[in-house]
């Protein structure tokens, strides 16, 4: 997998702190050895720096996303009139996108605390690859289950607020006002933890790379 | 930028196939430069191999962005009957959800267009960091906008075929087939667009990887 274990073959390798897992250098002189152990610490530190920004990060996205998913499930507006047939009550699960979005942040809250044990794994041993790359796979899926949901939930508070006259789909947040506003604050909600998502992608392809 | 550049202007420097940054080591025995150079070669061929599948799959993107923007673009359905008052005409720009999605898709494909010379320098030199980069970085803010496009119209489509009863939305695809199939086809072609975005920013953080 990673070619310093192939360098490990050879008998002779000069280069142990820039490819981390190198065998020690029994030619090499002592000099070299001091100078490049000099320059290990700040690397590694820089890279646990990372994975420490990273850890807090996880959790500011854990509050977010489980702020939209909580804010979605428990709205429900029941108004105080009605009529003998119904009774005109709004409720998450009255529109499909919404439910979608409810689903979708459940997954990503929790995936972000499933993630947290591989986010210190990444701080403790700063030069793994394995888990970090794991990580931003799974961030990436998640960018755009969250984006999916936030955007499908905004393309129908947008429509319950504006209505369209072109579809005669009138609108309905007169009447549910109070449905409206908490539907539109998880939906801000999903759109920060889809941008921190985004952030800890960046962040993990910046780890990733070798230098 | 690149910190091969920067080891250049060392004398002597074995150390850089494995180590881009490696101080030199002119103690080292000829036979260390001898093996290194002979791993460099299919390490470089890899990353090479990675870029020319970015190249592709960016070519497949571009192909399914602009059919996205172009089928959405041009939908338009005039009913063939039409009452004193207003003509029953169906158009992108009659939904808000749907002239993003144009925007969205729009954007997606001329990114990618500008993105095929930057593609084309990682496949030239594998070890660039900085092109790769900013790929990656880019290709993350394109998932996040082609998916909460095709999202956001997928919801409005999603209505338009099945209607709500709760807020009293019908279902408009009864009189405007038409129009609901091609939305449709957008729909589908703008989530591929998406998937193979999230398939690049994978491929971009297994190239920067350090080995």
């Amino acid at each position: 997998m990673d070619s310093s274990q192939k360098s490990g073959e050879m008998a002779i390798n000069i280069t142990e702190s820039k490819s981390t897992k190198g065998k020690a250098a029994a030619v090499a002189p002592a000099t070299i050895i001091a100078t490049t152990k000099g320059a290990e610490n700040p690397k590694g530190g820089w890279k646990r720096g990372v994975g420490v920004f990273d850890f807090i990060l996880r959790i500011c996205a854990i509050g977010a996303a489980l702020a939209a998913t909580a804010t979605m499930g428990t709205t429900d507006q029941t108004l105080p009139f009605f009529t003998q047939f119904l009774q005109f009550q709004a409720s998450y699960d009255d529109l499909p996108a919404f439910t979608y979005f409810v689903i979708a942040n459940g997954i990503a809250s929790a995936y972000l605390v499933l993630s947290l044990p591989f986010s210190v794994v990444c701080i403790v041993r700063p030069h793994i690859v394995g888990a970090r790359l794991l990580l931003l796979i799974l961030d990436t899926v998640m960018i755009a289950l969250t984006t999916s949901g936030a955007a499908g939930a905004a393309s129908i508070v947008y429509l319950a607020h504006n209505g369209n006259p072109n579809t005669n789909w009138n609108a309905i947040c007169q009447q549910f006002n109070d449905f409206c506003q908490r539907v539109s604050g998880a939906v801000v909600a999903s759109f920060i933890t889809a941008f921190i998502f985004m952030f800890l992608v960046v962040l993990s392809a910046v780890a990733l790379r070798r230098n």
